[in-house]
């Protein structure tokens, strides 16, 4: 049995979200490797000491600045606002910790870049919370399309719809200026996407992308009958190559009315096909070309032993995970990796190459040409 | 080339529906056999006179009996109300004319097994139109269950809703009355889930069912503020067993909300399911426990080359046939056997079984116990 | 702030589901009421031990009867074999016990009015764990049954599939003898449906069935070369109807390829219908007759706020609950009838109803007639 | 009743599916245009003479000059190869006939512009064969959007994917050479994608498009160990803008393993969505964000009588029509406009407007950058 003693800081959704992981792991992968809640710190010191006593944190602080000089600490958990994710994760590797950093993991590309180099030289473990990925379901299309049995990759349609501010009176939020969220639905929700394109296929190498506005200002929070401005994309959709040859779209609409969590793909390839969506994340669609042509179709598979981590949770097929379950397996491949020392294989190379694609989809849709990633 | 003449009997729906189907053959089958339309018959003359104008026959009357006597006919083709089915059928087989019935065959398994041994002692060609069992699907799919590559059959769950009887101040119809009509959903929707059972698996050996009355009258066509009772089955359900040990489970509302040509079947064998409803009547679902593990699923098959007559209509996999198509197919296997002077595989014997089961079931319904078919 | 003391009986896979629940609940839904992990009890002291150890149970025994009387406990959860649920049950219940019991209550109907009497008559709360019924989905489902706006149930299908025992060469199972379990597919799957037809509908009047064995014998797992009897059903069908005059049928089959987890149903309705699945439980299909005539059609509904306790998890729609959630609504449910002493949705009258019905229809069964439940 | 005396060009399998459709048109629409078959033409004699005995065309003829100009044909149909339809339908247009075009309408966007200038300035009724436009669903789709009901459109998805040459030993035809088909899949199947675009949502301004050759070189039909080259799009995708503001992505792939027919979209609006796939012709998901909150959901609508032209086929939902069907519209609305000397809908400046987007995504993918439609 290995421990891990965590420190986590933030102290909102996503904090809460990672500590009940921390609280769940061990009742389905045992006790391989353990967590330690040793502290927890928030810039509210309030919401700091209510989450420590609510999860059993050892104590708790308004400073992390404590959290990544802690003598008593292995490994530093970010959830923090998007703007500290670099800051803090440099720091805490400068001083030795491990890393665990909500996504997006930067502001842009440059900021990821730098400090995908700073953690890589401290030679400390990373990784980044693409929790999507953790689908058990993702482990076993990632297997299949890399035994070559459906051929090689032609072309990924990819999106990620939600209608969470489809209503035009939906108040102004942080995220729609700029200064606070570079890109709209590209950063927030299409990167999503692109971390199960990059995971299942690889390196996208030039993006060909326009964004929209459909709702241009919102009423003011403070006072709902000024409006502010939406500077970002409500709407984006882009094209893109792969490294290896094949290409691809994504789209994604932050007002789509109608979707509500339709983080999907359609994996083409040249002796098959996959279809995933999450709004149906306990199932996959897989078409064989190699079948018997009066038989073929596309298969609806649930989730089933030999899917990634899916068996330590259930023996059987079809009994559906949940959101909180994706998250509980991303927290138990974190602290393996931390235990192990070994390299995390959502780690902070994995999140720059999404933001390098994010900043290239930006100055193409600006520059209305193709951009090429370097 | 081979050429039957034709006399119809009957120029409401059906009628035109057979028309319609004896001007679309040979588009689709070519040359093998061409229907000659030499006259057409119906109690009212002016219905008769406007189909054989429409389609070409070249003689009408309003006298059936001409029809079945005459000598340049070589196939009586029966679309009359169902009280006159075997009535006709039988003078016709006596004149030695082939046969065309549409289903039912029969107002009571008794008229069946009589107008089945008249046919049969004639020597003469009969053929009943249960045209859902046409769909080229259904022919794979009763290979696919003979193959045995999906093991044996173990349990049938079938069923034909529709909600065209759904709003209750719909007015009252003769298919409501006994006399008319033994029974509602029985005969009129089920009898298709039991051609379908029959076709693609075999004979039943025994019954249990239960019927109910919804809406116990309505209004009077004559004079709606009068109320007249209906009198049979809107809805019906039942249990049953196979000659060969498998059992069974049939159901039919002709009220129920929704459903608009719910004809369909689930089938569960020992190593496979199939899952069909006539509402997508161009795919089918088909389960193989055979697969791998991790990727067991329900394959949505689509309509294909391979599959019974469908290519003889289309090349490529997935062009949606519809419903008048089942019923060109239908005409062509009912002339190619009278052309060839071979026996159809919906034969009044086929239609004979599926009403023996009928008034089994309202035998057992009326009396709550099992009732066996002999 | 309202504590519940509990103390738990049997430490197999249920027990370890119930800790886990109990782990989960306050991350949930906060701090409405705290469960109080106090002992834990198992005829296999080890298994008592660790599971003590593993979610913090402050003492374990292997004598169940200590924690029935122990004066610091307020609730005895009871997750051991069937045959000794309604003994321990009317032991706590005789110490003044609250009583939170496994599903199926009891080993028959005849034991199960015996317990609910017990229970009813020492003025606990009692609850029994029928889990399924939790799926905040059946609790927007019964609403809308409830609020009549899809008008009267005339009809439910219901099922409960799964194909866990289709290999023949798989071993026997206690499950398989008539001795440790009357009935096999029926109290196993099968009596979920009856749950959800209970929870959404009412009591069921009477019932005929019929029950089937597929794989008459199986390898004895003690010494595979010798061959056990299966005893009770693989397969049961049967068609009832309810008290308020609406019919049903359900089945149910273990050995049923390709089911992985189909515990489901469709509810007629005179101006509607409702179908669900659980191998999608995050959606259900609804069909107002009301709609458009152009636009009528069976609606996929994604779970959603305003859905029971879903908003506990998520503020928006779409995101997917799993398995485990249930369990833990289902804990929530009866700990906060303990803290409140109010009535359980879901008690042991509840659990004694569904013993009534499968009781009903093996004696159908074995009868082939209808039986009456008074 | 109104007759149109038809002369066909072309007797190859659009001749045919063409000539099936005459023959069916009053079947099912009645005596209100009835198609005279007057005579065909086919550069191959015998083609025309099988064909005009088979359909029973009064004459037929190896030069279409006779048909051009024969006093006694009131519409020219032209389903000849692409290179010839504008020259035929010029000529046609000069001799004051009807023209009645398969599509594609042109070679190029040039040629396109031409002819349609000609076909106008002569006053003469104009139709193109966009047969998949004329599914009676497509009709209630136009009518749903252009209500406003579901807000305005924001963003159109659409593809039409086969598999016909996925196999890459399939031979080599004569649509891969760019001298032949100037295109490859953009304009053998996205053309009909388009078609639905501009016909449900209006004309596009702007494109950005990129192409892929994924096998490079096929055997030579008369040599197989000979190869010759692809020279056009296998997969095409495209991103546009719409003249309203809104915008889209089309994506096409002969080789999509799994996909048969899978002409379809997702039209996102701004209170509502839309989608459709060609493999389930007779069914469409709409979504309303009207709908209360809890029951929000993609509604599974079947084809029903209110929906274009269905109700002529069928009195009641859901019963399927079939590919066949539509073209036999499609020769309704073409006839009948000739008959009433009104315009199409589907005419030559729609089949002008789809080559337009056609060569601009050529261009744009040759020059990698966003071309405008002037």
């Amino acid at each position: 049995m290995k421990k891990v003693r965590i420190g986590l800081i933030g102290a909102g959704f996503m904090g809460r979200t990672h500590s009940n992981a921390y609280k769940s792991i061990n009742n389905i992968f045992g006790d391989e490797v353990v967590p330690e809640l040793v502290a927890v710190a928030d810039v509210n010191a309030d919401n700091a000491k209510a989450l420590a006593e609510k999860y059993g944190f050892q104590r708790w602080t308004d400073d992390w600045k404590e959290i990544v000089k802690a003598e008593d600490i292995d490994m530093v958990d970010i959830t923090t606002p998007n703007a500290s994710h670099c800051p803090i994760a440099i720091e805490a590797a400068n001083n030795g910790k491990h890393v665990y950093c909500e996504k997006p993991l930067a502001m842009t590309a440059q900021e990821a870049i730098h400090a995908t180099k700073v953690v890589e030289d401290a030679g400390i473990v990373n990784s980044v919370g693409f929790n999507y990925v953790r689908n058990p379901i993702q482990q076993y299309v990632k297997e299949l399309i890399a035994s070559g049995e459906l051929g090689t990759v032609v072309n990924f349609r990819g999106m990620y719809d939600q209608d969470y501010y489809n209503d035009p009176e939906q108040k102004h939020e942080w995220r729609m200026f700029k200064s606070a969220s570079a890109s709209g639905a590209l950063g927030d929700l299409a990167s999503h996407t692109l971390s199960l394109s990059q995971y299942l296929i690889g390196d996208i190498s030039s993006v060909c992308g326009m964004t929209q506005i459909i709702v241009p200002e919102r009423p003011d929070p403070a006072d709902p009958s000024h409006m502010l401005p939406v500077e970002n994309d409500d709407l984006v959709q882009f094209m893109y190559t792969y490294e290896n040859g094949a290409c691809g779209t994504i789209f994604s609409n932050r007002l789509a009315a109608g979707r509500k969590m339709s983080l999907g793909y359609e994996i083409q390839m040249t002796n098959g096909c996959i279809v995933y969506n999450q709004e149906r994340q306990n199932e996959v669609q897989i078409y064989r070309h190699d079948d018997d042509k009066r038989e073929r179709g596309f298969k609806t598979v649930l989730i089933a032993p030999g899917h990634g981590e899916y068996e330590r949770f259930f023996g059987g097929a079809g009994i559906c995970l949940g959101y909180a379950d994706q998250k509980t397996i991303e927290v138990y491949h974190t602290l393996k990796c931390v235990a192990d020392k070994t390299p995390c294989e959502i780690d902070f190379r994995f999140g720059m190459k999404v933001m390098q694609v994010i900043d290239a989809v930006l100055e193409s849709a600006e520059n209305h040409q193709w951009v090429s990633i370097k």
